[in-house]
């Protein structure tokens, strides 16, 4: 099958990238990193979270980034909202667009969100119901679909259920994460033509993680099924440069890079893109760890 | 087409990666690499590099690392050999497998090694003879094969048509480099599709550098397309952590994990390869940026 024309880029750098940044990020920072991601051509980025400040104190700032996002015409600013109370301080904020988030592992479920994978669903299902009346668009992210950190391999049928119930749910699009990163290309094939069969293949987006450096092959793989919405993060944020079991979200410009060199389009100036993930790594004191990033330097 | 069932790996850690590091590496730092990768089960370890020391003084101690090294059987040491001189002292010093180097872009050629293609392969064409007469196995490294920091992109004809000289010449492998590591899947499958109709994939090698995060989904494509030895560096040693047009090797590894992830075989105990990984970069201390070595810790 070739390749898609054009891949859909959806940007967590601001939200999944800086949540577990410590010391606090400047509301000004984060939406000077969100004007630069836009201005860089990238029309879906994730801004924030609606979670409790107490469990994510680095978005408790939501309600000032949506209040100071750009307003343009086809660039949608989607959010985490865990539940109905987030759905309904995220909405009220302007939000659009939201997230909710299950896991294809039990036991990953239970650690994470401290419930069952089922009753994950059933705190989800108001929040749909709120959104379809409202006309909100929902995604739903799906984290351990390559491996848990607990389970260890997840079977590629228990991530289609979890995606079919979130996808007849009322999710516009399936997310499916590789959290821990451990996937590999097969894997992520097996796992992704298993999905397609519940789940149309055009409302399914690739979240890899790049902790064990899989992250592009895995993607190459998929793209060669069909999937045309790749979820990453500028400059990588949101991996731990040095400790082990560090989050590893797949480096932007990486994703980009390869796109471009293989004729697909992204609509994203990457020259923009590897500017902005030095200006923010600039602003983390950060040490980079994209390639294309340190490669093409500032 | 399926996967290779198994791939050969060959370690250029000790060669390629060390050569351009800054700093007196003491001959037993490197006897001690090369054991334990030997220990970690490598079976294809080059060596080091019987070049002038004015060039490389990093390899000046060739004679001694010969000496020095492990005795195990179906273990190959190459080692590498500019031009006749080089391949005598080699041999003298016990080298029975040698490596020559052209490279497929014309300004690569003549700014790296001081000549046309043409005037390279007539260079080798005397190390080529005498290494039939002594029964002495010779792979040739063809850089440039997939982009050029002086032409950009490089035909894959013209790497073909290098590849086909060298192979007729007696070359027994052509290993296939991507020294600015700017090569891309398709590109990779294309340039490889191309030369394999010169030259037996069978004896086709892929050698892909990682400075553009680039190097698994490209050895994923062309294993794809039944190439089965590749060429890597524990740690991913020889690429420059932060300078800007790094080298690159990909990561010993991270190739392993990868494969050993699809079910493809080589021979190689992971957990003993990082080991390793982080063994010589505390020696060269070094931060370590393999991100398999990181997840995996120490």
């Amino acid at each position: 099958m070739p390749l898609p024309h054009a891949v859909n880029i959806v940007e967590v750098g601001p939200r999944d990238g800086l949540q577990n940044e410590p010391g606090n990020i400047d509301t000004n920072v984060k939406l000077e990193l969100i004007g630069r991601l836009v201005d860089a051509g990238l029309r879906q980025v994730e801004a924030t979270a609606f979670v409790s400040p107490r469990w994510v104190p680095q978005m408790a700032d939501h309600t000032q980034v949506m209040a100071g996002l750009p307003n343009r015409p086809g660039v949608r600013f989607p959010v985490l909202t865990p539940n109905l109370k987030g759905f309904e301080n995220a909405v009220a904020a302007g939000a659009r667009e939201v997230a909710v988030f299950a896991a294809a592992s039990e036991a990953f479920s239970r650690k994470n969100i401290n419930c069952s994978i089922a009753e994950s669903l059933e705190r989800f299902e108001p929040v749909l119901a709120q959104a379809q009346e409202q006309g909100i668009l929902v995604r739903g992210y799906l984290s351990c679909t390559l491996g848990c950190p607990y389970e260890g391999d997840i079977a590629p049928e228990a991530v289609a259920r979890v995606a079919r119930r979130l996808y007849d749910m009322g999710c516009c699009q399936i997310s499916l994460g590789d959290t821990v990163g451990t996937g590999t290309p097969l894997k992520a094939q097996r796992m992704v033509e298993t999905v397609a069969e519940q789940v149309p293949l055009a409302d399914l987006a690739a979240h890899f993680h790049d902790t064990y450096g899989q992250a592009l092959a895995n993607l190459f793989a998929v793209l060669k099924l069909g999937i045309s919405t790749v979820d990453c993060s500028v400059g990588g944020l949101g991996g731990c440069p040095y400790a082990r079991g560090a989050s590893g979200n797949v480096a932007t410009e990486e994703v980009v890079y390869m796109l471009h060199g293989m004729g697909v389009e992204t609509g994203v100036d990457l020259r923009a893109l590897v500017d902005t993930a030095h200006w923010i790594h600039r602003q983390l004191d950060r040490p980079m760890q994209s390639r294309v990033a340190r490669a093409m330097g500032e």
